[in-house]
C-alpha cells in the first residue's frame, strides 16, 4: 500500500474542546508530512446516520487518503474499531455502520481489518472513551505513511462489516418515493432520490415538481439554483451531489416544511 | 505570474456539512503543496457586506496568495465568476462585489478574468449551486500553482466590476460621520469612521467622545484597552484594523447599545 | 533552542471574524514551513480558566511544539506578555495564569521571557487590543523557527510568573474532594480529582460511586465507559484524561444535575 498525502478526520467532538486537536497533535507526532483536513466536527453527538451522509458526500473530492471518522456511541463497549479499504482510500473508525456509506460509493470494500494490534495505538492502553485519540487516529496516521493494512490487526470478512441501511429510495408508476436525507446549513432539504430518477419520470428543469409527504401535497417549481425563484420563495433542484434537494431562495426550507430527516417523501411530475 | 505559496477561503458555508471540506479536498488534488487557511465559513448566508469586510480586514496579514470568498446568493444565475489580481494577491470569487473592498485594499485592480475557461474547472459541469467547489475552488488552486490568470477566461475591463458602496465615512464641522460596519463575536461595534479621521477632529486617548445615533447622545471615553475601564462599563478605542469601535469591557457593547451594522453614527470630541 | 515543527493556537477569538485567520497569516508569512494546529477558538470570551484546563488537558499530545495561547481580557494594560519554556515547548500569551497549567504539565518552568523586544512583533506599534496578531503570533513564529528565547526580550524570575491556584482536590478519611473542573460539549463533567485519587479510596469499576454536591448525594455506577449504562442513564468513569468525570449515556450530565464549573463535589466508594 502506497502512502498517502492526505488525512481527513470527521467526528461529533465539537469545537469547544481540546479533543480534536489532542487528534490533530497525534497525526502530527506520527505523520509530520500529512496534510489533515477536517471534514467536520459538528455531526450531532452520536448521530451515526448523518455522520455516514457527510463522509459519504465529501470523500469524492478528495484525492487517495485515508479518512478518520468517529461518531461512536458505542466507545469502549464490544463494537469493533476498523479499516476499510476501499477504492483508493482507507477509512478508519467503528464499526457502527458510519462508514458504510463512504466505502461504498468509493468503490465498496476490498479489505476490513479489525484494530486489534495495539503496538499500532497512541499506547498499549487506550481510554476506553477516546479511541478516537488513542486508536483511530494513531492506526492512520501510521496507515497514512505507508504501513500496511494488514499490519493493524485481524481481518475480517467484508460480509461482516456493519452497515447503515441504504436510504429508502424506489421508482414505481411515474412516482420517486424516498426520504429526507439531511438537512444542511441552510436548511437546505436533500431527498434520497437522485436526479437521474427525477429526470426518468419526467421532472425536469423549468416545470414543476409535486411533493408529497404525508398528507401535504406542495407544488414547487424545479429550476437549476435558488436564484430562478424570487427570494422566500420554494424551489427544487439537483444539489450538488446529484440528489433532489429543496430550497428556500434566501430562507431555511426545513423550517419552512418541517421535514426532519428521515421523513418520508414522494415526487412526481407536475405540470 | 508566480506560483502561490498560500491560499486563503471564506465562505458562508457554514461548518456542520461537508460544502467547505469537499473544496478543500479540491485543492489537496490539485495544489499539494498549498498551505490553505481558512478565514471564515460562518458569514451569516447571503451577507455579501459582512464577507466584505471580514476579508478587507484579514487579507492584509497574509503573504502573497490567492483568496477565494464565497458568499453568493446568486450562484448559477448570470452573475460571473471572477478572478482580480491586485498588490500581489488574487481574488477569486463570484462578481457581486464581495470582493472589491479587499481588491481596493490590496492596491485597486489591475487585471480581472471572467472564469469562462472551463478546462480550469473541476470539470466541465459544474453544479448549478456548488460553484465554490466547482470553479472557485479549482480555478484558485490552479492559479495557486502558477498558471496565468489570463488562462482562467476572457479579460473583464476593471470599470465593470461589480462593487460595493464603501461604507459611509465623512468629516465635517467637527464631526465625523459614518455607520455601524461590523459586530464582531465578542459584540465589538467597528464604525466606518477610522481613527486618523477621528484624531483630526481631536479626539484622542484619554479624553471622552461624544456619539449621536438616532435621538441619542452619549458620552463615552476614549481609551486605548478595554481594561482602562471597569469590567461593564462601555469604552471607544481604535482597533485592530484602525478603526474606531465600542466596547463594553467583558461585555457586549452591540446588545447594549443595539447597534446594528449600517446604522447611522457620528462622533466627535469631548471634554 | 533547536526549531519546532508545530505551531499549536488557543484563543477566545471565536471563528465568525477574521480575527483567528490574521494570525494565521501572520505565521504564514514568518514560518511557512511550521504546520499551525487550532486547539479552539471557542474558550468563552475571558474565561482564562477554562482556556487554562483545555491548553493542559491537550498539549501532552503533540509534538514539540510552541503553544499561542491568547484568552487576555487584560490586553493592553499592563499585564507582561511571555514565553515560558518547559519540557520540549514553549508557551506564549498574556501572563495571566493562562499558560501556568500547560507549563506545569509539560514539567515546569525553565525559564520565562517577557516579550519587550519589538524587533520580534509584526511591527514596533502593537495594537492595544489586538497583542495576538501583533505580539503573539509573529514572537511565536520567529522562535518556532530557531530565533533563540532569550532574544524575546527580558528574563522574568520564574516565580514572578502569574499562576492559577490548582483546581481544589484532596483525599481525606476515605473521601475525595474537589470540583467541576470542565463541562465539555456533550455535557459531560470533569471533577479535579483523578481516577487514581479514586481507586485509592476503593472506587472501582463495577461498583457504585457515592456524589456529594450541598445537600444532594447521588449514587452513579461507576464504569468504563458510556455505553455501560442505559441511554439516558448517569455514570461515572475515568476520561481521556484520568479525570473522574460524569456522564448521561447519549445525554447531557451537566443539564441533568446542574453542575457548573467551579462548583464542589465529593466522591466516595459506594456498594
Amino acid at each position: 500500500m502506497a502512502p498517502f498525502r492526505c488525512l481527513t478526520f470527521l467526528t461529533d467532538y465539537g469545537l469547544e474542546d481540546g479533543f480534536t486537536a489532542a487528534c490533530h497533535g497525534v497525526a502530527a507526532q506520527i505523520a509530520p508530512q500529512i496534510r489533515v483536513v477536517d471534514i467536520t466536527h459538528l455531526i450531532p453527538g452520536g448521530d451515526v446516520r448523518r455522520g455516514a451522509a457527510v463522509l459519504a458526500q465529501t470523500i469524492p473530492y478528495f484525492p487517495p487518503a485515508v479518512h478518520v471518522a468517529v461518531v461512536d456511541p458505542g466507545v469502549g463497549t464490544d463494537r469493533r474499531g476498523i479499516a476499510v479499504a476501499a477504492g483508493d482510500a482507507i477509512f478508519v473508525g467503528p464499526d457502527n455502520g458510519l462508514l458504510s456509506w463512504a466505502v461504498s460509493v468509493a468503490g465498496g470494500p476490498l479489505a476490513a481489518i479489525s484494530l486489534t494490534n495495539k503496538e499500532l495505538w497512541l499506547n498499549a492502553e487506550a481510554s476506553p472513551t477516546f479511541h478516537g485519540r488513542d486508536i483511530f487516529m494513531p492506526v492512520a496516521a501510521r496507515l497514512a505513511t505507508g504501513t500496511p493494512l494488514a499490519a493493524a490487526g485481524t481481518e475480517i470478512e467484508i460480509g461482516d462489516l456493519v452497515t447503515l441501511p441504504p436510504p429508502a429510495s424506489r421508482v414505481l408508476d411515474g412516482k420517486a418515493e424516498g426520504e429526507v436525507l439531511t438537512v444542511d446549513t441552510f436548511g437546505n432539504v436533500q431527498l434520497s432520490i437522485s436526479a437521474a430518477d427525477a429526470s426518468s419520470i419526467g421532472i425536469g428543469y423549468g416545470r414543476n415538481v409535486v411533493i408529497r409527504c404525508g398528507r401535504r401535497v406542495l407544488t414547487v417549481p424545479y429550476r437549476e439554483t435558488f436564484g430562478s425563484v424570487a427570494p422566500g420563495e420554494l424551489v427544487a433542484f439537483a444539489d450538488g451531489s446529484g440528489m433532489v434537494s429543496l430550497a428556500v431562495n434566501s430562507g431555511d426550507a426545513a423550517q419552512r416544511l418541517g421535514l426532519p430527516p428521515g421523513a418520508h417523501v414522494s415526487v412526481s411530475a407536475g405540470s
